[in-house]
């Protein structure tokens, strides 16, 4: 009853975050029913998609073209600073705050499971790696996440690791719920966060 | 800041329904950190979608290359009930409900402004031709929305027209909460209000 091509467009839609079947299957009709140019444009913007790879230093989304992301590139922003976050998306949310100049370093989703994963252990010894090139050009690192057991323990373990080659690790001041998502936070909140930093 | 390639996404996915610029940066930064093939097998879901257009008799969305759509074309369907709904979704609910054995009619999304547009008026009157077409085959249309204003009217408009020519004009029994939406009725909600059309 539901057209072939309705069909294979919700099996892999549907698993795309916050679609899910039935967000899937309106969004299916209402595309079928756009006119075709204007389809023609929804799929060009998702092909542009491909022509992106991960910034070598932050591994954030870039342009494939350029060698490191923008604000990797960027010769205005502190050198000394490194803030840790999970996502892309933080990072988005992180510069609407318009209260840290540093750079950063994705970790990635640390998930609902509770373990640390061996890509995150990478990206934590990619940090180190990055400090130890750069000679004491990076003084603090600031993990930018919400409170909880796992990332409590990324903080330890970045502690441990970094303290010794004179780096002051801090975390975002408590103004960020316990739990909650740094993605969703409010600007304010999160100058705030970022001006108390413990 | 936002690589451009994400911005050109973010332009034109946030005005889909259901998607709005916070999810569509979440879909398109989840997108982008895809695999290759797996990006490529939602392209390939999202240009099937061109091969589509609308069935002839009850403008629901088809596979080009048919005449009319699965439901129009089914023989085992009963010829003499047509439902009238707004949208494509709402045939899908109604299919699910597995009370309802005639065929449909999409008079399209009447929408919130209240005002009963041209193309609605248009599908009221193909369906009128459709029923004289058929010469007496067609007994009974339901109108199937919600109660609310505007249907309402389409309903007196509907019995004005369509009486003279030997149909009787019913809707949905109450048990759809007035304004509420077709698509998001339970199935037994459906059931029963197909049992107690008036």
């Amino acid at each position: 009853m539901i057209p072939h091509q309705i069909r294979s467009f919700l099996e892999i839609w549907k698993k795309l975050p916050g679609l899910g079947p039935r967000a899937a299957t309106r969004l299916a009709f209402f595309i079928a029913n756009m006119k075709a140019e204007e389809r023609h444009a929804l799929r060009e913007a998702l092909a542009g998609l491909d022509a992106m790879d991960a910034c070598p230093e932050c591994f954030s989304l870039k342009e494939e073209d350029r060698s490191v992301c923008a604000i990797c590139g960027n010769t205005e922003r502190k050198r000394d600073l490194v803030a840790v976050v999970e996502k892309n998306t933080d990072i988005i949310t992180l510069e609407r705050a318009r209260e840290f100049q540093g750079t950063y370093l994705i970790l990635g989703d640390l998930g609902t499971n509770g373990i640390l994963e061996e890509h995150h252990r990478k990206r934590m010894e990619h940090l180190k790696k990055r400090i130890e090139k750069e000679k004491g050009t990076i003084k603090e690192v600031i993990l930018a996440m919400g409170p909880n057991a796992l990332s409590d323990m990324v903080y330890e373990m970045l502690k441990r690791d970094l303290s010794p080659l004179g780096v002051s690790v801090t975390r975002l001041g408590r103004g960020i719920p316990t739990g909650g998502e740094i993605e969703f936070a409010d600007e304010e909140t999160l100058k705030s966060a970022l001006r108390r930093r413990m």
